[in-house]
C-alpha cells in the first residue's frame, strides 16, 4: 500500500515505530526491509532460546500484511496452534522483550491475552482457530460491530484435526465477518498427511492464482489506491469482481465460503490486495496463502521438520546444540523396533509426531505397519481400537497434553470394547518452556477414570523398556506407559522387590514415616530421604512403577505408617495420591496423610525450575517433609 | 438378485430362515415381503419398549441389501452411532429375543460384540464408524484377507462430528477394502445442520443418480446375473464402467474415494447393484444412499425428530405415552428462557440435542442467540469460549456422556482462557435403557481435573433453577450444573442452612455417623437415614449442592464424625467422595471413611433398577450403612 496521504517513514527500523499502528504508514519497500530485520531477529532469538523457527519464518510477510490491512485489537487475529506468532509479537509492541522468548517471566511462545491486547485467544493445541474466530465473529455480529473482523490463520497441518472441520462446518453458514486464512506449506510438523492435504496441494498451483491476481489488479487499476478507499471501491465493483475471481469449485465454496487464492505468501503487496478484497464480502471468506516453511534461512528451508521446534542452535552452520543422544522418546522408539522384529502384530501410530515420539525408527523399518494419522488423536485411538479388534497390537505414541483430545474415544471405543492398545505417553509431567498449554499434568486424572486401564510410570530407561515389553506381552486392555520429556538422569540404583515391577520399597528402619512417589521425581525423593536422614528424620520410601491399578501389597505395606507423604508430578484431583488415600481408608488407615501435587496451570520456565517451584527437587521435598514431620512431633509434645 | 442356481424359498417368514445366510437365496420379492415383516416388528417392539424408531425404519432395505451382498462376519459391518441396527439384529439370528430390546438382560439397542459375532464393534456415540472401518480394513490388508470388506454405515448427521472427518482424511489414502455408506436422510436427530449437510443435499438429487443406474444396468445386461459372477463381470468391465459412473466431482473423490450414487435407499435391487459394484474396486469407495427417516410408518415419516428416540407409544395413533410434563431438561430450558429475557448476553448452544436438552424453548424465542452446531461437542466448547471472550454468556446444554468429547477444549480453550461458560450437563448419572455407551458417570471425575471449574448438582427442580441463576450471575469460569434424566420425584423438603446453597446438613443428634451424598440419590439417602433410625442407628446427613470446589464449612463439619459414608452416583476414581476424603485428611481426619460409588460400565435396565443394583435406593443404602456401622460397633466391642 503505497500510501500518499499518510507521511511515509524512511529508513525505518522496528524500534522506531509505534507498533502495530505505524505499519499502515509504510511503503511496501519499507515493509520488505522490516521483514528482513524481523527474520534476523527470529533466527537470532531462536538460536539462543530454542523454539519454533521454520513456521515463524514462513509467515513474516503474511503477518505484516495482516497488520496493515486489519486493525488489531478491534479486528481479532486468531492464530491456530499459536507457535507461529513470533512476528506478530514483534509487530505488536513486544520487540524489546522478545529476547526473553520462552524464558521464565519472558514472552510466551504462544498467543497469550494477558501479555498483549493483540493476542486475542490462547492457543497451543492445534485446530482450534476456526471455532474461535467463528465465535468471535458471531459475537461481533450480535454486538453490531459490523466493521470488525475475526481472522483465523491456520496451517494445512492443523486441518487434519477434526475440530477444524467442525469449525468449518459451522462457519460457512453464518453471515459474519469471518476470514479464514490457510497458511499452506504442505507441512504440519513433519510432512503433512492425509487426503485433505493432497486435496489442498492439488489446488495449490492452479491457474486461479492468475485469475485472482488479474481480477484484483483490474479493479485496482480503476481505483485510487489508498487505505480505506480501496475497500469501498471493491465493494462497488464486487459483483463484477466475483464473476472473475470466483470461478472455482473448491470444497470451501461447498462449505459456504468465498474462496480467494492461492496467493503468494511472500509477496506483501499481493497479500494486501487479497486481504483487502476479503474484507469487502461481509461473509465468510477463505483465503488460500502459499508459504514456504523456513523461508529465508536455508538450513530451515531445507529441513523444515527439524527446524519446526528446535533447541538452541548455531546460526552459521544451523547445527543444533546436542543435548543428549538418548531421550525417553528415542529409547521408547528403539525398544519398540526391537519388539516388532519378532512380533508382526505390532503397529505404530502417531498423530503427526513421528520424530517427537521417537517413532521414526519404527517408520523406517516397518513402513507398512506405521501410521501417521495427522493431528487426529481421536481417530488414532478409535483406529487403534479397531486394529486391536482384528488381532493387531497397536502402539500409539502421543504427548500427554494432546491425548486429552481422545478422552471419549478411550472410554467409548477402546475401554468398552476391551481393545488391547498400548499408549506411550510422552512429555508426561512438567514440560518446560512451552508452558501452560502443553503441560502433561492431566493424563493420570483423566486415565484413571477409564475402566480397566493400566498405567506404568517408569522412572528410568530400564523400567521404560521393561514396561513396554509387559504392556505388549503380559497385559490386556488399554496399557499406558507415561514418561517425561528429555533424558534419564537417574542416579538411584533401581532394584525391584517384586518380580513384576509394580513397586519398589525401601525401609531401613522401623520408621513411622513413609515417602511415596513415582516417575521421574522419585530419584530426587530418594535423595531427599537421605537429606532427611541427616536431619535425624527417618523415612522409608515407596516408589510405584505400575501406578494404576494400585498394587494391593504396596497399599498394605503403607498402612502401618504414622505419617505418609505422597509427592506427585501431576494434578491433585484424580491423581494417584488421591486413589492411594482412598485405598488406605478402605484398609482402615487412620493416620496422617499429606500430598504435594500440582493444582493448576504451570507457567513457562525450564523443567528444572518448574520442578523446583512445584516442590519436586530433592531439597524442596526434604524441606516439605521436614516441616510436616517436625510439626507432627511438636503436636505430639503438646498433646502429651 | 434373482438367483437361479440357488433354490428360492417361497412364502417365507423370518422365523423359518437361517439368518443371515439364507438371505442370499431369496428373490427380491421375497426380500420385500421380509422388509414388511421387519417393519411391523420394529413398530411393535418400539411401541412397547421405547427406543429408536425412525432411523431404523429408514434402513430396512439397506440392511437387507448389505447382508445379501456382503458376508458377515467375514465382512465387517460397522454401524455409526449404532442405534439403527435393529433390522441388522433381526437379520442376524436375534429375532426370537428381539422383544427384549433395551430391557434388562435383553437385546441391546446398540451393536454389541458380546451379543453376536455379527456385531463387529461397539457404538453408541456418533462419528466413529469411518475410523473403525478404516482400522478393520487396514488389518485385513495386513492379514492378506483380500476378499473381505469393512463397511461403515454412517448418517449425514454423524458427519457433523470431527472424528468422522479425521477418519475420512485417513481412509482415502489407503488401498484397503473400505466401503463407506452414507445413509442420507437430511437428519441427525433433529434436522441436520451445517455446511456439510447443505453440501450433501446439493448432490443428493443430481443426474448422476441416473448415470449410475444406467451404467450399472448396461453392464449387468451383458452379464449372467447370479451371485459371485456379478462381481467378476463387473471387474472385467470396470474400466468401461468407471468412465460412465465416475464423472462426478464430489469432495469424496477429492478425499481419495470412488464415489457411487446417490442411490434410492428403499430399492433393494438398485442397492444391491451399487454395493456389488462397490466391492469390485478394491480401494476406498463412498456410496451415497438416500433414505427416508421413518419410512413406512406415517407418524414417524411426518415427525422423524420425535420418533428418533421415543418412549412407548400407541401404534394406531402414534401417540407416545405421556410420562410427565416436566423433566430436568425442560425445567432447565424454560428457566434459561426466563433469564435470557432480561439478559441479552445469554447465548444457548446445543450439539444436535435441541429437544433432548430442553433448548427448544430458547430456540423459539431467541433464534439469533441459539446455535445448534451439529454433533460437534469440541466445537461447541471452543466456540463458547470465544463467545465468552467477547462478553457474551454462552450456555451449552449437553448430555454428560457426550461432553467427554470436549475434555481437551474444556482445559485448553475454556479453563486456560478464563472463559465464563455455563454448561448444563443433562443425563448425568445412570441413564437406563441406553446402557453402557451412554452412562453419565464420568463427568465429575473428568471435570474436577479442570482448573477453576465449579460444579453444581441440584437434587430437585428448585435447586436446578437456583443453580442456573447463580451460574449466570454470581460465578465466573466454567460453571457446570449436572442433573439426571427424567423428572424430579423428590419427597424431601429442601431447606438450606447456607444462603448460597452450597450444602444442606441435618444433625438430629450427637450422632457419630454421617451419611453424605448429592444429586438425585440424596432423596433416597434421606429416607435411608429414617430406616436406620428405626434400626437404632442414628445418622446425620450432609447433602452437597455445590459439589466442587468443596465447601470449607461442610468439610469442617464432617471432620468430627467417627464414621462417614459417602454415596456417589458416579465413578469412584476422581469422584467427589475421593476429593472429600482428601480434604478431610488435610483437616486431620483420622476416622472411618467408606464410599459407595460406581466402578465400571453399567448395563441396560431401567434407571430404577440400575440405581437399586448400584446400591442407591433407600433400602440398599440403609443396608450398606447398617452393615458397616454394626461391624464397627462389633469391632469396638472386641477392642474393649
Amino acid at each position: 500500500m503505497n500510501s500518499e496521504s499518510n507521511k511515509p517513514i524512511n529508513n525505518i527500523a522496528l524500534k522506531d515505530l509505534n507498533l502495530p499502528y505505524d505499519l499502515k504508514k509504510l511503503t511496501s519497500d519499507q515493509c520488505r526491509d522490516l521483514c528482513k530485520e524481523i527474520r534476523s531477529i527470529l533466527i537470532k532469538t531462536v538460536s539462543c532460546n530454542g523454539g519454533h523457527l521454520a513456521s515463524n519464518l514462513g509467515v513474516v510477510e503474511l503477518t505484516m500484511a495482516l497488520h496493515r490491512v486489519f486493525s488489531s485489537p478491534d479486528d481479532k487475529l486468531v492464530w491456530d496452534v499459536g507457535h507461529q506468532t513470533y512476528t506478530h509479537k514483534i509487530l505488536t509492541g513486544r520487540l524489546d522483550r522478545f529476547s526473553t522468548l520462552r524464558q521464565e517471566n519472558g514472552i510466551s511462545g504462544f498467543p497469550k491475552p494477558e501479555e498483549s491486547i493483540h493476542d486475542s485467544f490462547i492457543s497451543g493445541h492445534s485446530s482450534t482457530s476456526v471455532s474461535v474466530a467463528c465465535g468471535i465473529a458471531e459475537a461481533m455480529k450480535l454486538q453490531q460491530k459490523t466493521d470488525n473482523y475475526a481472522v483465523a490463520i491456520i496451517g494445512d497441518g492443523a486441518f487434519t484435526g477434526g475440530l477444524a472441520y467442525e469449525g468449518l462446518n459451522n462457519a460457512g453458514k453464518s453471515n459474519s465477518n469471518l476470514i479464514v486464512i490457510l497458511n499452506h506449506n504442505d507441512m504440519s510438523i513433519s510432512k503433512n498427511v492425509g487426503a485433505f492435504a493432497k486435496y489442498l496441494s492439488s489446488i495449490r498451483n492452479k491457474e486461479k492464482y492468475v485469475n485472482t491476481k488479474n481480477a484484483v489488479e483490474q479493479v485496482l487499476k480503476k481505483t485510487p489506491v489508498v487505505g480505506a478507499p480501496i475497500s469501498k471501491a471493491l465493494v462497488a465493483s464486487k459483483t463484477a469482481l466475483k464473476g472473475v475471481v470466483l470461478k472455482g469449485n473448491t470444497m470451501f465454496e461447498d462449505f459456504g465460503f468465498v474462496y480467494l487464492g492461492p496467493v503468494n505468501g511472500h509477496d506483501i503487496e499481493e497479500l494486501e490486495k487479497v486481504l483487502s478484497l476479503a474484507k469487502t464480502f461481509k461473509k465468510p471468506v477463505f483465503v488460500h496463502v502459499n508459504t514456504v516453511k523456513g523461508k529465508g534461512y536455508l538450513p530451515a528451508e531445507r529441513n523444515p521438520g527439524e527446524y519446526h521446534g528446535i533447541a538452541r542452535f548455531d546460526i552459521m552452520t544451523g547445527n543444533p546444540e546436542v543435548v543428549s543422544s538418548d531421550s525417553y522418546s528415542s529409547v521408547f522408539g528403539r525398544e519398540l523396533v526391537r519388539i516388532a522384529r519378532t512380533n508382526n502384530k505390532i503397529c505404530a501410530i502417531t498423530a503427526a509426531m513421528k520424530y517427537g515420539t521417537g517413532l521414526q525408527y519404527f517408520a523406517e523399518e516397518f513402513k507398512n505397519r506405521f501410521y501417521d494419522v495427522g493431528i487426529a488423536e481421536q481417530h488414532a485411538v478409535t483406529y487403534s481400537s479397531a486394529l486391536s479388534m482384528m488381532g493387531m497390537i497397536p502402539v500409539f505414541a502421543v504427548y500427554s497434553s494432546f491425548l486429552q483430545r481422545a478422552y471419549d474415544q478411550l472410554i467409548h471405543d477402546a475401554s468398552l470394547s476391551g481393545a488391547h492398545i498400548v499408549i506411550g505417553i510422552d512429555r508426561a509431567g512438567l514440560i518446560g518452556e512451552d508452558g501452560e498449554t502443553h503441560q502433561g499434568l492431566f493424563d493420570v486424572g483423566m486415565l484413571t477414570t477409564v475402566p480397566g486401564i493400566t498405567i506404568f510410570s517408569p522412572s528410568c530407561y530400564d523400567e521404560l523398556k521393561a514396561a513396554l515389553h509387559k504392556a505388549v506381552d503380559d497385559y490386556s486392555g488399554i496399557v499406558c506407559i507415561r514418561y517425561p520429556r528429555g533424558n534419564d538422569c537417574t542416579s538411584f540404583d533401581k532394584k525391584s522387590d517384586k518380580a513384576d515391577w509394580c513397586y519398589y520399597s525401601q525401609s531401613d528402619s522401623e520408621s513411622e514415616n513413609l515417602l511415596i512417589s513415582y516417575g521421574r521425581i522419585f530419584d530426587d525423593l530418594y535423595k531427599a530421604s537421605g537429606i532427611l536422614k541427616s536431619m535425624n528424620i527417618s523415612c522409608d520410601i515407596l516408589k510405584l512403577t505400575k501406578i494404576y491399578p494400585l498394587d494391593d501389597e504396596a497399599v498394605a505395606k503403607a498402612c502401618r505408617y504414622k505419617n505418609i507423604i505422597f509427592f506427585e508430578e501431576g494434578m491433585k484431583n484424580g491423581g494417584i495420591a488421591e486413589h492411594f488415600l482412598m485405598r488406605l481408608a478402605e484398609n482402615g488407615f487412620h493416620n496422617n496423610y499429606h500430598t504435594k501435587s500440582v493444582n493448576g496451570f504451570v507457567k513457562q520456565a525450564t523443567v528444572k525450575k518448574q520442578l523446583s517451584y512445584e516442590c519436586f527437587d530433592c531439597s524442596s521435598m526434604a524441606q516439605f517433609a521436614a516441616d510436616l514431620l517436625n510439626n507432627d512431633k511438636e503436636i505430639k509434645k503438646d498433646e502429651t
